[in-house]
């Protein structure tokens, strides 16, 4: 009984708004100071933020609880992936770091905090949502375009290796090279070095920067062709939804009727 | 009733047409003005332009006395921001400065001066207003693109600040760094730097430039979206507009009507 | 009689299909011509050259004047501006030219010879007038952005012409000097010199940025936009031609026709 | 009567999903295989990869050797190009290369294997299949932006050849360096350059830019209006095949029913 009551409590809590604003600035809080960390600071105020960092992560933990608490159903707690993702960032940094090596995982860790501002806010879930969901339409358009970084990568490994160890030692160097090229960073300094050995090898370059640029186009026109078409059907069925406008459809129903009535009558 | 006529005569004024056109003109010799000052110009000609300066602060101070006297009710001149603008940037450039410091910011006022183009020219405000209207929209890609920023800016300001001080020295230089990585420029400068000591963080450079990447097209594909959906929102009301075409919604009518009309004769 | 005779037979050449194949072979060889004269050619060879542009200049004016003369109408033919353009082309490249300063001059004419590829093909053409077409669309925008680049091209002359005359020396450096900074050309490199005198500089570069991109993105929506309503446009006209099948205007018609019926029959 | 049994049986493996997918394992094994010998790797090592190699090439011989096979027609199999062109990468790749100038070629065929890839998935097929059908499309383009390119280059090697022999030494040359231009790849520095001599030659450079970047975005929106088309067409299609909503055209023949009706009827 004492339990269901806190539960319901909580329930109440973790949908209050002023609750989520005040998780809102904690957050920016926990973020101010992981910017604060990075500059030159003296040691007392060091010492301060310390405190403040426990403080927030303390905060964090008492959060997630009445989360947890206030979920009437436990099991779809964890199906939630942002849940899931709030309870692993709090639990991992309650983790005491000591030696150095666990210590940039632990500021790691504190950062990541900063995307719970993600998870709070509903708007930006919705975004990446939707930037994840457009992902898996353009799966093939992305594996065309690792084959041609692959290819061209092997080329330029074979051919290449031997002109500039660093930039085409091997095969996975070649990738990031080839990455470097398609954003054109310095990539005429890539191209001259090979032309002095093959004067041909721009054909290497140039056909490189035309199939890149085609099959990113294209990737690009593919998430504008699929938001759109989104767009269009949402908007296709908030108009089905607004009864008071006709349709073709309610046209037809109607010539219809007025056939029976026709047939009917006479 | 002298002050009435006077108000009357500057209402006409400010609406002429040939007014208007020599204001722009003015306004352009203003912008010559500035853009001559920046060459090397023998003394007396200094001189000359520093009487043009004066001419042209006193006119523009007679043009806005005139919008103001001009204007019937005195409230709502300064409810327009455009108005607001134009009376500060002449009433500024009415002090005299003479010391060094603020020497510069009067050349700055006048500079802004140039501005009033876009407060004169009613389709360059259209187009500004609009520009300034499609910013919300994108307000939350916006948000989520400066908090992908930040975590990157944290992550490289807590590892690669011992490597470099001026590229990752804290975390304002360290955005700063990242905006550079996103526009390409130099950009494997900076990683290859980094990869003689964590020879793993061209991850953390190319992540970051496949989402920053992927943030911005979404930005530019929402200003189309929501562009095109304004413009079709603006034909469909425009055809609304021109009676004669039937619509799906004048068939229904005129069926309703055919209805009637065969119930009430048989 | 005699010339009437002529111009017919001219007519029908002008407009003759292998005709119009050979002049598009000439260009193209006068195009090979200039390209190789560009390469370290032996005299003899230039010699040859030599006779060969002599060749096409006579050409070119031989096949003017058939399409001069093929022409029923004198008055129109230079109201077509292709056409003017190229009289203009191969009269100039008639005037012998032997000092270097003409020279030079008259190697451009020759150049120049290749554009007629385009007042040949007529589809070319066409792509050239319509994107010509697009460009007063986008007057405004283009205004907005050269009154943006003014301003900041006067107060970056003003404040940091004395930290590098070579980048910031007057107005017109200066916008040189941000068009570089807008296409990201080693843009850091500028703003690093001016961050060590201005530490806050980086605003009026991130600013600039900023307002170019919207800006450009604004004219490119702009000419996506503009276009589509042209498709758009097109295929209603087209659609409207075939009368085969029906529309709401054609519906509206039949339901009135059925009413006119039952209402003289009833 | 055995060859036919044979046909048959090669004929269900080649359509076997299985036999696919363990076509793809081992292109992916030899894309691996491929990856590998860009690597240090100790001489055993080597040798085992190269028997390896081995195993792959008569794989692919035999996998071809079963798809011509289990072709009923087979005229009809060259007339595919990709079979032609898994044909020839598995013919090419028997012959035996010792010498140095060979062997680079062999090896080339062996990256190429990569590429069988895309004729094995048949999403990777469409798709390429689409890349090129889109092209012809924008032929003009093309062509319009080979003709800026030649003028330029024309211009460039005439007037700049002098300044820096190996940017503008010959047409071929000036058309690269035009290229890396175009790209923004330390565009200045060329420009700079060029202007000690001839101090307008901005001019040069800034109307290029502005040409091609106007012509590539023509082409980009070009593309994007014919994909959009194409999407459009698709989904009127699909319409008219779901007979259950009706149409504008289905509306028509009721109407015209409903008239015959009334006719008859009265």
């Amino acid at each position: 009984m004492n339990y269901t009551k806190l539960q319901a409590a909580f329930f109440r809590l973790r949908n209050n708004r002023a609750f989520e604003l005040f998780v809102v600035a904690i957050i920016l809080f926990s973020a101010l100071v992981i910017g604060a960390k990075t500059y030159d600071i003296p040691a007392d105020v060091l010492t301060l933020i310390g405190w403040m960092d426990t403080a927030i992560t303390l905060f964090f933990l008492l959060e997630v609880s009445v989360r947890f608490i206030g979920e009437p159903e436990k099991k779809r707690f964890f199906l939630n992936a942002w849940n899931t993702f709030d309870t692993l960032i709090v639990v991992i940094s309650l983790i005491p770091v000591e030696d150095s090596e666990m210590a940039l995982i632990g500021r790691l860790i504190r950062i990541f905090r900063v995307l719970r501002m993600v998870s709070i806010i509903p708007e930006l879930r919705l975004l990446l949502n939707s930037l994840i969901k457009a992902l898996p339409q353009l799966g093939y358009v992305i594996l065309l375009m690792f084959i041609i970084f692959y290819i061209y990568a092997a080329v330029g490994a074979s051919f290449f290796g031997v002109i500039n160890e660093v930039l085409w030692g091997d095969i996975s160097i070649a990738m990031l090279t080839l990455f470097r090229v398609m954003t054109f960073e310095d990539w005429t300094d890539v191209m001259y070095e090979t032309m002095e050995v093959y004067p041909f090898s721009w054909i290497f370059y140039l056909s490189f920067i035309f199939l890149t640029t085609f099959a990113f186009l294209n990737m690009v026109i593919g998430i504008v062709v699929s938001v759109m078409e989104g767009e269009h059907a949402q908007e296709a069925r908030e108009q089905a939804l607004t009864d008071g406008t006709p349709t073709i459809e309610s046209l037809h129903l109607e010539i219809r009727e007025l056939k029976e009535l026709i047939k009917a009558k006479l």
